[in-house]
Formats: structure tokens, sequence, C-alpha cells
């Protein structure tokens, strides 16, 4: 008989609390600066931005303003994001001021709310009746599951249930409106978000409806006659876009196909990461092995073939899109934030239907890579391209590279990334560590205090480290009584060699399963075991297959990909070179931001004074010098003046 | 007291008579396909195309059909330029047939002139009474200007006065609408090409007025408060396009500033070079010192700083326009072939300026790879944009490739580059030489027979090479008498060795002048002399600050770029490096194309199959195997099946 796994699952962010040297700042910049800050642009309240109009509408919908609908047609979901946002701070620390802001919007959701459970600002101001007709385009069920997804979370953090029940009413009457019984709507969101928020809603609630719910979304995706064709001819044709792209391209919204069939990551990035999210987490609680194949395949080409080296995902701007298997240019990229921050949402998924530490090693690239370099140091403001290679100059005048900027915007139009940036921090907590039977997995090296009931024992596993700086990472164990026990822990795939010393033996790792390394015994109070990850730089290639790489080299150093930029080498960068046996020196540099390992050594750099003026020249020789070069972290860049940045560098001698 | 240089001038095209292993095949293509296709193509009888429209919309304002005017508001300037490449060709040799066809075009196109000399379809038919209100979107002048273009060639070849009479007409009328004195319209054309045909009208005609026109369109343009914002208002802002992109942006066509301060190609790359052609021919005329140097100051930033190696200009989709100085990538190049015949005007007028070699090296750069380029060997289908790096599933896959086709076209809606190579090709005679005094410059080497008076004597010059594949060129000299004149041969920019004989004897090259070396002696009938230009294979390098080709190396044999191509090389041509060591070998290649000589040599290829599956890997190593390379001519690429191509080759051991 074969022996069935216990299931996998995530701690309760309430039992996680993070006491660590690199990420403490950035979750209490989260707490101090950016949702206070996005609460003010919620409220129209920051100066030389566009209005959100995101609390108006919610106002006017309420009846307590007059006015018209402003803002984009998901507008709403703006507002759910920052309550998300809340719900995570107000799990791992208590607010009473931010509380009571949370309550007086949550009454207003309340009162927005129709009797009926629909609950969308957008229709109810500016197309009141037409609402669910144009679900291609118009993100009703998009917006609905952002609700869901804050409802989750507030409730779980202060056990209230008003905004738990207008997301179950919602969720109840979204179930009433569609599903495969005749005289319902036979559709699904042009943009994927329902999916995973009723798993979470089915999870908090125990209600099986919402399971079957997000399954029907999720298997009715692709079905012929299309459903966008079909609620486009009930319309007449019309649009709520400039054009019917997004109603003829059914492969930008991952529509074109049944999500059983598909194979590779295709159309809007953001999308397709918010599809493959709900379908692993779905099928973590149904055990669906169609759906298990299709969530790895979809990760094996994502990750296999269509991802930048930073986590980024999304090659093309047109359709914020992927493009083909191995296209990753590097200055004209989209790599959207939130895409990224899509890609730690799957992973977290994947943990939760196998134990592999390949699904965390992505997860650790785009964390401390992408979606760091999001974020500015103070929290300000925000990239939502996040290019490998910039030249300030080519953003402005060269077209094809204007979507990318140089320096990080306050606010966006579609302001899907800051937001979406607070709630991922706000709840880094769930992404440390899975749980299978008595086994506690840890995925992430974050410095922490965890509660977790193991073998039918509480146990208390205190993190401690320097990381990412050094690879250096301390766990105790505290128990009231000693307990049998397994604590597996992630080997990176950056990492070549890994050490294990036991209450400060070294020890031999001898069982590595899936990528983690297991120590399986009995644990007593205050043992102390500490994995030495050597975190030497290493120098990184791309797949022979990725053309825009051909001949270049990146430097990485434990979880952090490293870049060159203008500050500290000049500008001019694509003159530079490294020397494939250049010997790289670390470097603490305090006085840079927060502090942080910048990596030197030596370079060439072609030399442009001994050319002359003409543009093309005879000859073999290219005349270089030697020059020093300064590396720093990609998520660093652009914290200093405009200028060059540059992840992947020409390297010398090797072709 | 200075001594005054006597006028440059080029010689009529009748006199130059190409009889050339290389060109006259081309020169017969555009006679029996190119010319005949295109008359077709302008009567809406080419199946599987989009209608033209333009014979119809002139048969239509002609009042010999019914119908409504199609196709762009410039369709008319198609059938002119088809007409100015029949003058052409009527010039060099007689062909009753095709001149009864276009006598009938031409009774057409004058019973669609108004009275008092208006011409043009688009007004005539579709807004009556608009006229000249909207300039800067509408294309008046411009497709004025192709008709008198169109009227001096065919008046050239065959004497006839119709069509010159119809563009005196026109050119009067414009004279009498536009111009600084009160109730004229001080303003000009939003795409140039008015101001250089008014200089050729005036040099047929020997009319002042129409050089003073030209010369007010071109001080008039950037003049402020601006024209384009004084007729709009006058509309009531109405445009005829899809958005106020032409009206808004003044350097889209150059009119952002006056032409005396303009100091870089900017905007639009084929008004730019119609604006300088314009510019140098009218100076040639005047004398304007000030013109002059503005002529050179955008000479030297657009082929010093913008121009491809291939002799491409514009970089960028957008606007099909230039970016900024060094920006060169060569994948989302747009690279209009139309652009490129425009510099060759430029250059061709330039050497009216002054006799400088550097004029023909451009000359000849932009004709011999980006020109032929664009038509395939069967001249049925075209390029109009010119890549330098193509990579077939990215044009399909990634938008910012989607401008790019790996084949050529069989025509456009925007029709403009099939005419343009049609009339460039035809009237080739009057760019190999140009004559000041006594002194015969030869800017291209090209097996012509030539009539040319000097010193007051006929002279008959006869060149015969098997140029671009060999460098050595035999001049012969027919006389009635002795006479004593000065032969100039430009020396190539890609030639570092060139001898000289004369009647068998190698001469040493005494005077060297501006690129030309000059042969001044009492020449006899029967007088040859042997220019050998050494044509080694060359290794070109690009400016340190052409960030696209650093670390790269292309290859050049004579005026030929050369490429690599899928067919010869097998795909992922980005694998390959060039050591940079490696020995060259040329060979003759009969059976390809129409035979050519190709580039062979050994090169280094990364091994994909050592990778595995991951995308990243660790490790300073990267594995290559040796195999053997192809490079074809540029102009040759796409004519086999479907592939990579790609011109910068990465070139190894060198950085």
């Amino acid at each position: 008989m074969e022996k069935v796994a216990a299931p996998l699952h995530t701690l309760p962010l309430k039992s996680v609390q993070i006491n660590d040297s690199y990420w403490s700042r950035y979750i209490q910049l989260v707490r101090d600066v950016v949702v206070p800050y996005q609460w003010e642009a919620l409220n129209d309240r920051i100066e030389g931005a566009e209005p959100s109009h995101a609390i108006k509408n919610f106002k006017i919908a309420a009846g307590e303003e007059e006015g018209t609908f402003g803002g984009m047609v998901f507008q709403d979901s703006d507002l759910a994001k920052w309550l998300e946002a809340v719900g995570y701070l107000l799990q791992t620390e208590k607010d009473e001021k931010l509380e009571k802001i949370a309550d007086e919007v949550i009454d207003l959701i309340a009162k927005a709310q129709h009797k009926n459970g629909y609950l969308n600002t957008y229709y109810t101001l500016k197309e009141p009746g037409k609402q669910w007709t144009d679900l291609c385009e118009c993100h009703e069920l998009y917006c609905a599951g952002h609700m869901i997804e804050a409802a989750v979370a507030y409730f779980d953090a202060t056990g209230k249930r008003k905004i738990l029940d207008v997301a179950i009413k919602l969720a109840d009457h979204i179930n009433e409106v569609f599903g495969g019984e005749p005289g319902k709507i036979s559709g699904y969101d042009g943009h994927q978000e329902i999916e995973l928020a009723l798993v979470k809603l089915y999870e908090t609630t125990g209600n099986k409806t919402y399971l079957r719910l997000s399954q029907f979304f999720l298997e009715e995706r692709g079905s012929q006659p299309h459903f966008y064709d079909k609620e486009a001819e009930k319309r007449d044709g019309t649009t709520h876009w400039q054009n019917s792209f997004m109603i003829e391209n059914k492969a930008y919204s991952q529509a074109h196909a049944h999500v059983y069939e598909q194979d590779r990551a295709i159309g809007h990035s953001v999308r397709f990461a918010y599809m493959c999210t709900g379908m692993a987490h779905l099928a973590a609680r149904t055990g669906d092995e169609e759906m298990i194949k299709s969530c790895k395949r979809l990760w094996r080409n994502v990750v296999s073939r269509q991802m930048y080296i930073t986590g980024g995902i999304g090659s093309q701007r047109h359709g914020e899109a992927f493009s083909f298997d191995y296209d990753l240019p590097n200055d004209t990229v989209y790599a959207e934030t939130c895409a990224s921050i899509g890609l730690i949402f799957f992973a977290q998924r994947m943990l939760q239907l196998e134990p592999n530490s390949e699904y965390a090693d992505v997860m650790e690239r785009a964390l401390y890579n992408t979606v760091l370099a999001g974020m500015s140091q103070d929290g300000k403001s925000f990239f939502y391209v996040n290019p490998l290679e910039v030249h300030p100059q080519a953003c402005e005048a060269n077209e094809n590279y204007n979507h990318v900027k140089p320096v990080r915007q306050s606010w966006f139009g579609c302001a899907c990334c800051p937001p979406n940036v607070a709630r991922l921090l706000s709840s880094l907590g769930q992404y440390i560590y899975t749980v299978q039977g008595d086994t506690l997995y840890t995925n992430l090296y974050i410095g922490s205090k965890t509660d977790v009931e193991l073998n039918g024992n509480n146990v208390t596993l205190i993190q401690e480290s320097n990381y990412p700086w050094s690879g250096e990472i301390k766990f105790t164990v505290e128990a009231d009584q000693e307990n049998d026990f397994t604590l597996a822990l992630r080997l990176p795939d950056w990492c070549a060699h890994a050490d294990l010393r036991l209450n400060g033996k070294k020890v031999l790792m001898e069982e590595i399963t899936n990528g983690y390394v297991h120590l399986k015994r009995t644990w007593s109070a205050g043992d102390q075991f500490q994995l030495i990850l050597a975190m030497p730089v290493e120098r990184m290639k791309s797949h022979p297959l990725v053309r825009q790489n051909a001949g270049k080299v990146a430097l990485q150093r434990g979880p952090l990909v490293y870049c060159l930029e203008e500050a500290d080498n000049g500008p001019q960068l694509h003159q530079i070179s490294l020397p494939a046996n250049a010997p790289l020196q670390v470097q603490e540099d305090e006085n840079f931001l927060n502090g942080l390992v910048v990596i030197t050594g030596e370079g060439e750099r072609q030399k442009a004074e001994d050319w002359g003026t003409g543009l093309y020249q005879r000859g073999t020789h290219t005349a270089t010098e030697t020059v020093p070069l300064t590396f720093i972290p990609y998520f660093a860049w652009a914290n200093r003046k405009i200028g060059e940045m540059k992840v992947w560098v020409d390297e010398k001698g090797n072709r």
C-alpha cells in the first residue's frame, strides 16, 4: 500500500515573529511608511500624484458622497490590497489606530455592498444594471478576489467578522451567478485572482462551495465556443478598452486553452502567475493529479525558460507579457514587480504540493532581487518595470525603452505594484516554513521566532543570522519537553558547500531529500544547530539558448544578484568586460544605504580616447585599460544619482 | 585674391551608359520587372495585394471615372515616383511602349490639374475647398515635389513639355500661395521634398523663382510662433491622423528649429534626408555659406554618430526616426530603405558642394548594402526595415521586433520603398561622376561609357571592372584629339592600399586631395589606366560609444558588409564567436544567387548539449567547439529559406 503523505501547509502568520537584521527594517518601512502613504494615496491626498479615487468611489457607492466614479475599472482592488496588508500587519503587531481606520473603511465597504451581495463600485456607479456583462475586460471577479483576500487577512488578525461576512455574502452571490448549471453564467474573469481567493475563503470557512467554485472558474477557462466572444456578442461588440485586444487575444489572459492543456507561460505575466497560484492552491486542497501535473508543467516552463536571473518574468512591454522560450532581453524587458510577487505566490503554493527546494529557490530569487528592487530604500517610490540593463538616455530618446524608467516613480496611474509589495512584505512570515506531519521545512532564512506544534507538542524555533550577507544561520529549539520531530533545512541552489553543526559539533548530513537536509532526532530545549552555507562570489552563466546573454557573466553571492552601476564605475558600462580569471573581493560597505556587501575586482575597459571620430574602423585590435570595478546588489540600484546599470557583463577571455 | 572654385555638377544621365557585370542586371530588373510590376500595382491589378488606388484617384479627379479617393493622403506620389523612374529609363534606352503608357498617364495627370495649377487628388476628391489647410499632416507640397521631379526626368528623357508644363503651372501656383509676403501662407510642408524638387526645376527652366521658393520653404521651417500650431488653430484643432503626434512633435519633421540652428539628425529619417538634400542642392546653386555650414554639420552628425555600418539610418520604429548619438540597436533597428536612398541623395548633393571622397564613401556604403538588401534578387519583393540582426521567432513572438520582417514583402500599404529603389537604380548613372572645371571626379566604380566635355573637348571615358568583387578597375580614354584635363579617382575609405598603372606602367600617386588621386596630364586617345584597390577582408569595429556593438566585429570586403545567415551556419547564431586571429578565406560561389564572393573561416560555437536544463548555472567555463563559418554579403540575405541573420559577431580573444 502506497503511503499517503500528510498534507503540507504554511504556518499562521501570527505564529511567526520576524526579528531579522535585514528584513525587520523593510517590514517596519511597510508599517511606518508604505501603508500610511498608500492610505493617503487612496484618499487622494498625495500632492502631485494623480488621484486614486478608490475611497471616494466607495463613499459615493455607499451614499455618503455625491459624485462620479473615478480611476480604472479595477480601482476597488487597490483598497482591498491595502486592507489585506493591514490585516497582515495587525496579525503580527497590535495597532489600535490602524485597526480603527480599517474598521471604518470596512463599514464603508459594507455599506457599498448591494443587498444581494454584489460589490463593485465601478458597475454600481457607472454602469448600474450592466454587472457581469464584460468579465473579459472589467475585472469584477478580480476585485472580488482581492476583497476576499483582504477579508480573510483581516479576520485572521482581529477575529472581527464584518468584512469576512461581506466576503462570504459576495462569494455566495458569485456562486449563484456563476457555474455550469442552466441559468448561470458559464464564464470566468479576464484577470485571474478570484480562483486563489476562493481557496483561502474555503480554508477560513471550511465551506467546500468555494473550493468547487474555484475549480469551476479554472476548468471553464479556455472552453469553446469562447466565453469572451459569447459575452461580447451579447454586448453587441461594445468594449471597455480602446480596442478589442483583450477579447481577441485569448492567450493574453491564458484563456486560449484549458488549464489542463496549457504547457507554457504565455500572455500577461501577472495573470499567468495568479492563475498558477490558484491552480496550485486548489490542487493542494483537492489532490487533483491532473491539476498538479499542469502546475508542474507550467512551473517548469516559466522557471527554466522564461525567468530572468533576478526572478523577473515577462520579456516584453506589449501586453506586459511573456514572449517565447529563452527570449530574455535585458534592456527592453518588462519584469513587472507584481509578476515576481505572483511568482512568489505560485512558489509558495507549490511548496504546499510537495517539499522541493526548487520552489523556495525561485521564491528567494524573486524576493531578494526583483521585489526588493521594486521599492526604494525609503519605501516611497517604486519600479513597475525592473530592467537588467539601463541606459538613461535611451529611456528618453528611443521609444523602445520608454517603459523602462531609470528612477523609481512615486505612484502609478495603474497602482498595482506598491500595494502588492506591501501585502507581500507584511505577510513574509508565511513564506518561511511549511509543515508536513512532524517535519518542519525551512524555506527561507529569516531571523524569527516561531511557534509550531510538531508531533503533538508545542515547539518554539528561533532563527538568527546575518543573511543574506552571511550564510551562517543559527537555530535554537525551545520546548517544554523532549520531542521527536524532523527539521528540514533548504540547501539553496546557489550554495555548493554546506556544513551543519549540532550543539557546536559538526555533524554529517545524512539525509538530503528534494534539496532539504533532514535532521530527525529527539530534540531537547536549548538544542542549537548551525547551518553554514558557503557564500563565495559565483560567476553565473545563462543557458546557451538565451541569445541576449551570450558571452556574458553575472555575479551572484548567496541569493543576491549583483550589478554594475554608473555611480561606482562611470558611464558607458558596455565598454567594461570582466576577465574570466579576475579575482573578486567581497567588501562590507556600512555607509552605502543601510549597509551592504559589495564585490570589487579589476576589469578591462575599452579605451575610447584613442579612437578618433569615425563611426567604424578597420583593425584587429581593441585598446583596453585595466579599471577597478564595483558591483552592488541588484536590489540596491537606482538609490543614488541617475545613471546606467547592467547585470550581465561581457566576459573577457572565455569566448 | 581667393581663387573661386568652378561649380561642381553631375553629368546628364543620358551621357552615362552603364554596362557593368554587377549593376546592369539590377537596372535591367528595374526595367523588366520592377517598373512593369509597379505599373500593375498602381492600377490595382496585383492579386492579393492591397489596391494602390493611385491611377484610379487620378481618373476620378480627371472626370474619367466615378468613385471616391482611396489610399493614403500622399498616394499621388507613388505615381509620380514611378513616372520619374520611367523618365530615367527612357533617358538611357528608347522604349516606345513604355513611353506611350507614360504619355497617357501624363494626359491623365494634366486633366486632373486644376485651372489655377493646383494638383492633388486627395483634396480634389475628398476635401475640395480645404487645400493648403493642413500642410503639417497632408503632404500636398510633398506630392507636388515628386510630380516636379517626375516632370524634370521625363522632359530630360523625351523633350516633351506636357508634364513639365504641368509642373511649372503647379510650381507657379505654389509660388502664388506660399511666401513671406502679406496674403500668402507663410508655411511649409510636414514632409520635406518640394525643396529639392524646386532646385531641379530651376536647373531645367533657369527660372530663379523656384530657387527662391525653395529657400523660402527651408528658411521658414522652425519659425515661431509655429506654423503647425497656427494652421491647426485655424482648423479648430482637427487632425488627419489618429492623433496630433505630427503637429505636436515638431522635431519629427525637423521643424523644431531653423535649419541654420539644427545640429543633429533627429526625427523621421526620410524627412531629414530629403530636407538635407534640398539644403545642399540649394546651397550648391546659391553658394549660401551658412546653409553650407548647416549641411556639413548635419552630415557630420548623421554619418559619424547615427549611421549603421550598412549605411542604414533611423534607429527606432517609433516615428521611423533617429534616436540619439551612438544608439544603433541591430535588432530593433528601423533603417528604412527610403532613408538610405535619401542619404544617397544627400551625399550626391554634398559632392556638388565640394569634392570629398567621404560623401561618395557613404553613398557607396548605403547603395551596396541597405538599398540592395531592400530588394529581393528577383525584383519582386522589398524590405522596408533593414535589420542587422534577425531572429525570426522574435519577430513573431516579441512585439519589440514586430516591425522587422525576416522575409521581403511583396508590396506595402504605404508603398514608398519599391518606387524609390526603382528611381534610384534607373538613374544610377548620375551618381558615378562629378565635374568641376576640367576635372572629372569618379565617385563610384561602375562599368560604363561616359561622354563628357572637358577643357572644351569631347571625351569618352570607359570604365570596366568586376567591382565590387574585385578592386581592379580599368579606364580607357577615347578622344578625337589630345587634351589636358584631370581625372580624379576616389580612394575608398575601406581601402588601405591602392596602385595605379598608366598604359601598363605603375605610376606614383602624386596628388591625393580630399580622398581623390588626381591624374593631371595630356590625354591621348586610347590611353589606359588601371586603379588597383587592395580588397582584403577587413575586420570592422564600431566606435567605443556604440554600446550595441561592444566586443563585436563585422566583416567587410570592398564596399560590401558581410553577415552570417542561418542557411549556411545553422540556427542560434549568437552562440558563434569569431576568434580575433582566425584566418579568413575569400571564395567565389557562382551558384549562389547570381554569383558572389563569400568569406569562410573557422569560428567557435558554444556547446549547448552539455548544459542541461537549468536556465542559469554557476561556473567559470563555457564549452565551445570549432565550427566552419560562411559569411555572405549583407545585400544577399533572406534570399533563401527563412532564418536568423547577424552582421555584428562576438569577437573571441579581443575583449
